[in-house]
């Protein structure tokens, strides 16, 4: 059994290096929501050293809302922004020797593209124009899925630890009790599940959510015991 | 025995809610570095229910830079930015029956101002402008210092936990091996010796360094297994 | 007769000493969409140097998209960034000894707060809690100016000289053959009408579209060769 | 004779339009100190409708300052910065069928990058990774030029038609009285001379000085008036 730790990085904030021992793949801010050249530099050679593969964490261009506000882009903007941010964290990458292996949306264009195929495609496009190696990172059954498809595009369906699931696999609504799981066995235990399930390649490990530091290595140490390997999405 | 513990929070990541149940004063980003309306009005809201006093986190107008990066500004104009960031947050605040108790210049600004007296007086200005009652948080014997005394502004000087000192009371500058503290136990035993000693009359708990959440929860541990009462600069 | 011309200024690029020469209105960008406090206190001189009333002009905070784009925020933030960039540009005002004549809500967030009552009356209330003397300016019979009748502030009508009406008193739709109007003569023609009929008081000269230049000096000839007398709201 | 006529555009305000008209190189701001995506990929529509060159204007990632405060930026994260932004607009314009004509730095960055051999190096190497036969546009006998020079680029020194020059070359310091022509005539004169000695190859039509879209049309009539030819850097 082998599933992918995901985190995001590169934000200016947050504990960075800390996640860099536990997950196995990095999600880097591309300049648009957050991060810049030099971040950019760092996190990717961050990255190599801890033997984390990077990815491209591509947002709406919205340095004020963190990439969290919805946006109306046309297909062709969003394409277009998208492209332009791979583009740069690849040129990056590439100068320090590392091959970008997978691209993840970043917060409200992530969950519009979720619903929103026509956002889905652009983003898809968008990857395909740079590598049709990259792997995308969405919702199972998504729309981003479903683009990543049909453009003949790698997908891995990615999971939470930190948020309860309904019996039909969706999440349970934020606005319900219960949605958010705080306690880290409890984390590590739907970890260990969705990994033996095999429905989801990659789980997401949050870095801003209360006790997050205390699930990711509760999540990584209870993978390790049940001898589920963690690696990269092209490990 | 009373010692304030303070944390940068309000910017858009990090784990503000984790953080709100360890110190006692929370600097709050104005949206010029970080944060926006939305984030300052949650942020308060947060403070408030736990308890922790709300201060501002005025910094450079620099999105893309988190405030991280030197501007050359002038004294006029730094007056300016400092004082309608923390007139913003503090029309926020009170709308929320909040005063604000102190400000916390951030990142490139707290750092040149430490060394430049006419930025500090600027910010001084900007805060007599606003509220003669707002105490200034910076570094001991520093330019900020000179200025608030100067301008009959209450002042608190600020020590790390997570920063070794020299001999001379100075940090040890980030280049020297040792300069940053990663053990818990030794952090919190660098927070009792402040608290002690009463030079500083708040200590920095940082949200953004490597096991940054164990030694702040260490560091309070050992604050209240020593009998120092945790309290606002005002409390 | 009396009318007055308005003109968006402190927009960081714009040939705003141009405009000073032929309007009696400034609407200053805040640092929200564009600005900074250096451009707002630079503009406030110029203004005022130039016998031209300074006021507010609040934008969605979105120096990427210029304040043009669609956001979808709550009555309160609104409320809280309209109140923060008015307080912003007031006090620098203030410092150079001019008063705050007028607020006009800028792009998206001027479009959106014409139909929609709850954004303008988060705007009101934002800018009731700063002076209840400032003269709020938005199209005729839209939200805006409900929300400001209701909310007790003066209300200024404004009219476009470079845009075509139809038989009822509407704008023609941006899409229509005819709708921009880039002949001085006919827009200088357009603002003797509006000036005449009384229906608005304040006429918007653009300076970001073709021949935005000659049509403000031929709007403002015009008026003057008519005996109209151009000059701020509060003159 | 041949001169070019070059003008900033894309930035999001200013009357791109009116200039189209009467510039043959269009400077397109590639989102780091203002536009985005959207404006790019209109400016570059817009520009290859007139029949106008396209180029890339990369600036210091600052929407605030408008990429014209001063950063202190080291040379990889320039070379990052830049390349990704000439990137960005490369591909938009290539999907346009677009190929970009050259690149002028903007703002704080142009002027730093005068002086300082080892930041023209960096914007240099960035041009060279992009495409080697992007001309560089800059002052003549800059560190710029000399950083061209020794990359293997194609280098077009620049005069402004809106500047007073010393005896001995240089541009009249902005201090004294007479550094700035705001005389249509007198600009049309020094253009006419500039294309005359043909020390320059291409000439700055600024669009943000007062008077600038009078100086632009009579710069341009007094070119067509004696024949000297208005044309691309690649023409």
């Amino acid at each position: 059994m082998t599933i992918d730790l995901n985190s995001d990085m590169g934000e200016g904030v947050g504990a960075d290096a800390e996640l860099l021992e536990i997950v196995s793949s990095a999600n880097i801010a591309c300049g648009a929501h957050a991060g810049d050249a030099a971040v950019m530099r760092a996190t990717v050679r961050a990255a190599q050293k801890a033997g984390v593969a990077a990815g491209a964490h591509p947002g709406f261009p919205d340095l004020e809302g963190f990439g969290r506000r919805d946006m109306q882009m046309s297909a062709v903007q969003i394409a277009d922004t998208v492209r332009a941010q791979i583009t740069a964290l690849a040129a990056i990458a590439s100068s320090e020797g590392v091959s970008l292996a997978h691209v993840k949306p970043h917060g409200a264009l992530y969950n519009m593209a979720a619903k929103d195929r026509v956002m889905a495609d652009a983003i898809a496009s968008a990857i395909a124009a740079v590598d049709r190696a990259l792997v995308m990172v969405g919702l199972p059954g998504s729309a981003l899925e479903h683009a990543a498809r049909e453009a003949g595009l790698p997908f891995a369906a990615e999971g939470f630890a930190d948020r309860a699931y309904e019996a039909d696999g969706s999440l349970v609504s934020r606005s319900k009790p219960g949605a958010l799981i705080t306690d880290p066995a409890a984390a590590a235990a739907g970890a260990i599940r969705m990994a033996r399930e095999g429905r989801v390649r990659t789980i997401c490990i949050h870095s801003d959510t209360p006790h997050a530091a205390a699930i990711a290595a509760a999540v990584r140490r209870a993978l390790d015991a049940q001898g589920v390997r963690v690696a990269g999405l092209r490990g």
